[in-house]
């Protein structure tokens, strides 16, 4: 073992090409406390400051003699967090952090704090689904691409038929974020092991956020998506068996395509949908929608949401349109912001209310 | 259709959460004629300078008055590319660019320059295999996470079983490496789908750098990665359908893991193999193999290294160790170095040669 960290330590000390580069600093650091120091290295910049959603404002960092600029936030509560430098006012992630964002419009860096005792999102020792990579073939005869996740024990061609959650993300997403930044499996995997959800399929979309603005995402969904799970999963097809779910536009989606089709989801949540858009004004705008139907085959309509979610008044929009037709509706305000650190808070709420 | 571009115009110019802030520069920026121009934001940088396997040295950037640093790199061969910057000494990826090169090690950009012909990594209108992240339980008793490639119309339950190929990463790499740089899947389904190669699984494991050093690596491939794959996978166990393959410290374990089981693997094909490594010198180091046997069983060992890969000495040392033992080694010189461009060219030409 000595010759082995002898040779490991040549090789890095020489800096090939089979070993990272030495970082430049180490960044973030995450302490005992859960403290957490974010180091940038710019000896020429006139400024850095650390943009993170643990604090409420971006936080100017200081320099040292060497050119490194960081900061160390105090007891942070465990969770993922995302976080960027701006350097004299350019965003950039941090270069000595390979845990990333998945999205296809900001790369924010991802810090995580996993505290001492394990939570819901947590990789624990417990039976984990797979999540697979697939391709399918949408309207335009494109190739679509979803991530699926099947639970523990799954068995494509055994006796047991699953439910189906359709589970939505947000804008500039991509069908990774639910995963990589949400971490659905996990939560669903921890969740199951402890008997609090039902083994379920957990279906993960790409949709272009500008799709989700009309019906063509919907469109897909109803059209291509479900019938593609149907024919190569084995699922139960009924309404009652069937979810949707999803955040901010995918939220605003969540509802299009929850509420427009109530002879396919019994389960329609949506977590800080964003829902100023044409398809949801064209869909609700004079809706007069049959309430006793909708309360008696809806078993669960819910809308979540952060107190200080920059889109609580569009969000609260929805909320009142929903009661005013008199729809059994579920709210939750919780703290915090349009955040993923509410996702999971969401997701872990919703997923043990799901195929009861 | 106008409205709802109005409706994205709008939100996008008051840079909402719900879509990426603006990017403050176009990077990278294909052309039509294959040029390609990066571009990196820093008015007060002293300097930029672009390092990227397209040229063989990194080149300097040149800043306008709005402190844009850019370089045009013209007709480039299209294939992707891994890139950075370094800024006043210090490497950063392209903070205006989402695909990233899967490394924990480096972070690096990856260009895609698509050219206007197909590639064998491109994705083309064919019959797509899934690719499944899936867990199992490493010797230590940790999660071991692996990605496993299953070919179009591939049934777990059907009556076909499946030869499987073994593809290691190379250090400080990934599981997703050869999939999100490499684009194990997509060389697959093309050449499946022209019938030059046969379906297969591929297996994709996580593999520390460190464990590729020592026997650890090659212990949990055959005590719990093949078991794992054996017992929940419908495939062919004898010799001649398992195959490993594997790139620089992975080449390594490849020739270290598959000759030394001459009994499980029938094809053994490395990647400039790095084997100046503890588990390499104690396997080899005084090796008298059954030369016959090794020439009777073995369908193919091959060696393939690019002519200025910075290990070429390493490599060519395997080759005539090999060569001086009298095992039939087919071996490959391509121009290039150290390269994942040189990866799925390899990639390509070992499939249709495995399972014949």
């Amino acid at each position: 073992m000595k010759n082995i960290l002898l040779t490991l330590m040549i090789l890095v000390s020489t800096g090939t090409f089979l070993f990272a580069q030495r970082p430049s600093v180490v960044s973030p650091e995450v302490h005992s406390d859960n403290s957490v120091t974010f180091r940038y290295s710019a000896r020429n910049a006139k400024s850095v400051t650390l943009h993170t959603e643990i604090l409420p404002e971006p936080a100017e960092m200081t320099k040292d003699d060497s050119g490194v600029w960081s900061i160390t936030i105090p007891s942070v509560e465990p969770d993922i967090y995302p976080y960027s430098f701006v350097v004299d006012g350019i965003e950039v992630n941090d270069p000595n952090n390979t845990y990333l964002f998945a999205n296809e419009g900001f790369k924010r860096s991802l810090v995580d704090i996993k505290g001492d005792k394990p939570l819901v999102h947590s990789l624990q020792n417990v039976p984990h689904g797979k999540v697979s990579y697939r391709s399918y073939t949408t309207a335009q005869d494109r190739t679509g691409t979803l991530l699926i996740y099947t639970p523990p024990g799954f068995d494509a061609n055994g006796e047991t038929e699953y439910p189906v959650l359709y589970l939505i993300h947000g804008g500039s997403d991509t069908e990774e974020t639910w995963t990589k930044v949400g971490r659905a499996n996990l939560i669903a995997d921890n969740l199951i092991a402890q008997g609090k959800a039902k083994p379920m399929i957990i279906v993960m979309p790409y949709a272009n956020t500008g799709l989700m603005f009309s019906d063509a995402f919907g469109n897909d969904m109803m059209n291509n998506i479900i019938p593609f799970i149907e024919s190569n999963y084995p699922v139960l097809t009924d309404r009652e068996n069937r979810a949707i779910t999803g955040f901010s536009v995918g939220g605003g989606a969540t509802l299009n395509i929850g509420l427009m089709n109530l002879d396919k989801f019994a389960y329609v949540c949506a977590y800080a949908p964003y829902v100023q858009t044409p398809e949801f004004r064209s869909n609700f705008g004079d809706w007069s929608p049959d309430v006793e139907a909708y309360n008696n085959q809806l078993k669960k309509l819910s809308i979540y949401v952060g107190e200080s979610d920059q889109y609580i008044g569009i969000v609260n929009s929805a909320i009142e349109l929903f009661n005013e037709k008199g729809l059994d509706l579920e709210t939750m305000f919780v703290p915090g912001g349009h955040t993923w650190m509410n996702c999971k808070l969401f997701l872990a709420t919703t997923l043990p209310q799901l195929f009861e």
